[in-house]
């Protein structure tokens, strides 16, 4: 490895040929014909040409030219791989077509090339014929975004991947790591990135002023490159803090004419910037509501003034009372969102989108899905995940999410007859809009791995491989990333399929159980602490007392439950029928309650700590199984991880098994220890 | 006023004369002829004239002259204070006697006159005649010392009166607020000051080199003028922090050289410096266990190179685990200390000092005494006390801490069959030792108040005090600071006097019960977290279950019980003659269990919480009925703190109560509101 860092699925050594190295003698270019001038064109030839070399051994001769010199007859032989430019394909969308041992790639616009590129690179990987290949693909969320939550000092929040490469010592940085990072994140369909920290404070403040326009111009560049759109997020109080205005309300004159000047400038200086990513109204952070205003009024304002940019407003919807009475049961800030955004649904602008977290509390482990998505019927919508394991083990554990991802996508809505899953709205296919898509709290760092635990990085693949096709499954995904990560040695493949596929449930089944939640140490987020969160201000409970457990939701209770379309509501709202791994997340129930299993609660609860221990050990024993396998770095890096892992794992089981027993005094059946 | 401090109780405002007044118009000073050279005299007589002044709106004539003077026949009127050496009188003793209209200060030394003239000044100060005054004292305990826990930052380990006021950004102050520092504080005897944090880090650890000796001399200066020796807390590693060697085994002689070297260059640099306050092999901080050695080698070593300046090593026995395993029942972090120290006990240097916390645990609101006070028999101790409020309610909650610390001082140790109360142990009575005494973790800070809510104060003045006369009552040093303070109205005084003397019991009552400790927020210190360390590191426990609560100490149980003398080991051991108050620090008890007055412990928990918080609301009323009688600002400062201790109260009081009812599950018998 020549530079501080790995290139992670895209390292491009040696594989089985399988015919494919025989369509590489020749690349041709028509339509883009001069490739200096579309350099995500130019982009995807550089990859084409590196993939041929590195993993079949082949240097392509690169041709280019415009429609007519073909028109004039060039022939070209076989084994090459011709690109064109296809007016009736749309954006983003290529062909890859082998034929009669010819392979064509045809595409709407330059990202289509390069995610064609892509495409044909993944099969060499993945040691797949390209003969015969037929594929049309558009990605099937139009917004495909990374939201990084780095600080201006180099400091990342919930980020366990080390330090930014953005940005050190309020000094942006843009170098041979940002060229690496733009292009593995292409390679995955991603075309928008947030660079800075939602919550928007200190020296980010002035990321929209001339202190930095210069770099994030120079940033944005890069990007583009690579056909991805550089966002900012935005502080909503600006005009404030760095405008000297002493209002930020949204309706007033003086606010809105201060943001038109300050857009007016933002766009000249950066080319390329996608839009504004904005956490109002949010944990602390300023919004419309301090003005009497809703969030529409928030969002439109600033929509309006962007609109001659073609820019976009990316609104986030976590809003909700952060400054709650633990003892005050009948607020539940599950309901938050859904209040504060439903009334206004249908007076966002077309160029909003609402950024919706995907469950209604905040990225735990196992949540209802949020009644928001299906609930705005009227409003673009993003879908917002969070891939840095934030709540779901701080990439020490390991936690594959794409499974929790697939369930979500899947999730029937029934805000409509037909196409009303999670992922028929985020795609535009549920309501016909464009304005929708897919963005994800990312977990890159400046680790020499980029993602802390080296299996981390499947989140990062798997994310933007399913924003791109949201059919995707899981093992697919997973199968591809092994692959192309560390080639196709069947055990090598076989064993950490296994372990990213059931590393989801081991973790939920060691922490927090059936979709209660919030079981962490506060602010950290890692590691046990059962009543860490109960008598806090932050809204999220779990109501244990010595009898039972589990917030009421129900009609009974909080009425979440009402916020979802039917037959969800009743669904959810029977203990009989509410799915049981979120059997806590929607009722308060008895220790003794006796589960489908014909378990009980409490019971459940033992065993599954117990058995999440014990399984633990065993992605411990499978990893040990490949030491001769992989590179000895990833081997140490990743089992240094597992054991933390395991440590982890036997302090959550104790404490949550010590924490239930102490408060129900109901032994464990099988009489193992509980302190 | 005229800076931005106040003069806490020296603001020598008018008082009534009593006859006073005719006693101050000439002082004469013999012996100590020349005051510019007794710089302790000159401060005294300065105070005085001060003190008549503002007091009793005299001026006296201040006269000097050397023995043959008045052997010479000269006659001094009646209203004249004559000062006077008298050999026979021990060091810091004084004599005032008032004998036909004319006062005398007789003292032994210097600090006998200043500490003479202080009593004179309360004595007016409480309108009490000094006519027929015969009073002749030395202070109980030979050292008498503050603690500051001040960092060279400027910030103050669990300070809650603002900044320092020593450090600012990593230089030392010398200012005037300083020399009212030593004022205040050797007005109620204080004689040694450790002016930086025992947690010796950054910065400080190069209070003992070139960078800093200037500024600490000076600052040495400032209190020796006052009768204080300054002390510095030591890092035990600086040979190696400093000094570049790659040990700091107290036996190894590069080491043992490294020090000798260090110690003639600061005794050089320094003038008046006491010596040296250690915390070693505690919370992480480097010591002799680490090299096998055991805490009389570290101690020695350094007592054996400072012995020649006539310096102490004042060394902490607050050493334990701090890296204890939650499950482990065995480990009792209260029989820690004595484990440690016990088996070298009579090893110790004559100028060793071991500071020992009053508890065994760390400054909880109630604790047995340690076992230490009375187990280390051979040995030079030193009492340590916490007047900065960190887990008695911050300075925001009143908490009046002088009945905590006549109950300790009281405590019969049995380690003789007389003379074997803590407060013979540190006064040197018990086993005829003079390096003995007492030290608080102080309270102050650059609030402008000194000491964050105003009544705080009183701990401040009232440590100095017990420390100087060991017998004084909690309601005797109340009495005199309020009058000192605000002045002798009845009202002001019988109000405030009965809100500090119940203000123990208040907060004892809300917050954690029956001595069990530890129900605090983790690292703030500061409001309920019942859960907040039962699964931590730290050593300190409840055990709470579905059927009782308490940490069981007794024989069956860690056996910490076995540390005392008898009969308290046999009194602890049984839970029918165990103080109820300490009933959950000795036993673990069923929440059935009925106490004393025939209440179940659940109901005495419920009972004392709802009393308690109603009891802050009643500090509220009183204080309020006050409005009229006190400085507006006075008023306003601790109203705004008796808010806030209303809130935490009701907090403490919610969250127990909660936790205790979900975890029994026993109902309240009086019905009263339980979440």
């Amino acid at each position: 490895m020549d530079k501080d860092y790995t290139k992670l699925w895209l390292d491009y050594s040696k594989r089985k040929d399988m015919g494919n190295g025989a369509l590489f003698k020749t690349i041709s270019v028509f339509d883009f014909s001069n490739p200096e001038g579309f350099p995500v064109i130019q982009n995807a030839l550089e990859e084409l040409t590196k993939g041929a070399a590195g993993m079949l051994g082949v240097i392509p001769l690169v041709l280019s030219g415009d429609r007519s010199a073909e028109s004039a007859g060039v022939q070209f032989p076989k084994g090459t791989l011709s690109i064109r430019r296809m007016e009736d394909l749309g954006p983003e969308t290529y062909h890859v077509i082998e034929h009669e041992g010819k392979l064509h790639l045809h595409a709407g616009d330059e990202n289509g090339v390069l995610y064609g590129a892509f495409e044909i690179l993944r099969r060499i990987a993945m040691e797949q014929p390209l003969t015969g290949m037929d594929v049309t693909k558009t990605p099937d969320c139009p917004f495909r975004m990374l939201n990084h939550w780095d600080n201006l000092d180099g400091s990342i929040e919930r980020g366990y991947s080390g330090k930014s490469f953005f940005f050190e010592n309020d000094e942006i940085l843009v170098n041979d790591r940002t060229e690496q990072y733009a292009r593995l994140i292409a390679s995955v369909g991603i075309n928008a990135v947030v660079i800075n920290n939602v919550n928007v404070k200190n020296a980010a403040s002035l990321l929209i002023t001339d202190t930095y326009f210069a770099k994030v111009a120079e940033l944005s560049g890069v990007f583009s490159r690579y056909g991805i759109k550089l966002y900012l997020s935005l502080n909503f109080a600006s005009p404030m803090e760095i405008g000297g205005l002493n209002t930020v309300d949204p309706l007033e004159p003086q606010v809105i004419f201060w943001w038109e000047s300050k857009m007016a400038e933002i766009f000249a200086k950066i080319p390329n910037l996608g839009g504004f990513l904005v956490k109002a109204d949010s944990e602390g952070r300023p919004g419309p509501f301090t003005y009497d205003r809703t969030q529409a009024d928030g969002a439109n304002m600033l929509a309006d003034i962007v609109k001659k940019y073609g820019a976009r407003i990316i609104w986030r919807a976590f809003v909700y009372n952060c400054q709650q009475d633990w003892r005050d049961t009948k607020t539940d800030r599950a309901c938050a969102g859904y209040n504060s955004f439903k009334p206004v649904d249908g007076t966002f602008r077309d160029n909003v989108i609402l950024q919706v977290k995907n469950g209604p509390m905040d990225f735990q482990i196992r949540e209802g899905v949020s009644s928001l998505l299906g609930g705005m019927e009227k409003t673009n919508e993003m879908l917002e995940v969070q891939i840095a394991q934030e709540y779901t083990g701080q990439q020490i554990d390991l936690c594959y999410l794409m499974p929790m991802f697939r369930e979500i996508l899947d999730f029937k809505t029934y805000c409509g007859k037909e196409k009303d899953t999670v992922a028929d709205i985020i795609s535009g296919r549920c309501f016909g809009n464009k304005n929708t898509g897919i963005a994800a709290v990312t977990n890159t760092g400046n680790d020499r791995n980029w993602t802390g635990n080296d299996l981390a990085a499947a989140n990062l693949y798997g994310f933007g491989r399913l924003a791109c096709d949201l059919s995707l499954s899981p093992e697919q995904i997973a199968r591809e990333w092994i692959a192309l990560t560390y080639g196709n040695d069947p055990v090598v493949m076989e064993t950490i399929l296994k372990m990213l596929l059931e590393s989801r449930e081991i973790y939920e089944s060691y922490t927090s159980p059936l979709g209660v939640g919030w079981m962490v140490t506060p602010s950290v987020h890692y590691g046990p602490f059962v009543d860490g969160y109960e008598y806090s201000r932050w809204g999220c409970y779990h109501r244990a007392d010595h009898a039972g457990i589990g917030i009421d939701r129900t009609k009974e209770g909080s009425d979440y439950v009402s916020q979802y379309h039917e037959p969800n509501t009743s669904l959810y709202n029977d203990i009989r029928t509410c799915p049981e791994e979120l059997l806590l997340f929607f009722h308060h129930v008895p220790y003794t309650y006796r589960l489908k299993s014909g378990k009980t609660l409490i019971q459940h609860i033992y065993d599954s700590h117990f058995e999440g221990y014990e399984r633990a050990l065993g992605l411990q024993e499978s990893w040990k199984s490949l030491k001769d396998r992989l590179p000895l770095e990833v081997y140490h890096r990743v089992e240094e991880r597992l054991i933390r892992q395991v440590a982890n794992a036997r302090e959550w089981r104790d404490q949550v098994n010590t924490y239930f027993y102490r408060k129900s005094g109901i032994p464990d059946e099988k009489g193992r220890e509980i302190y």
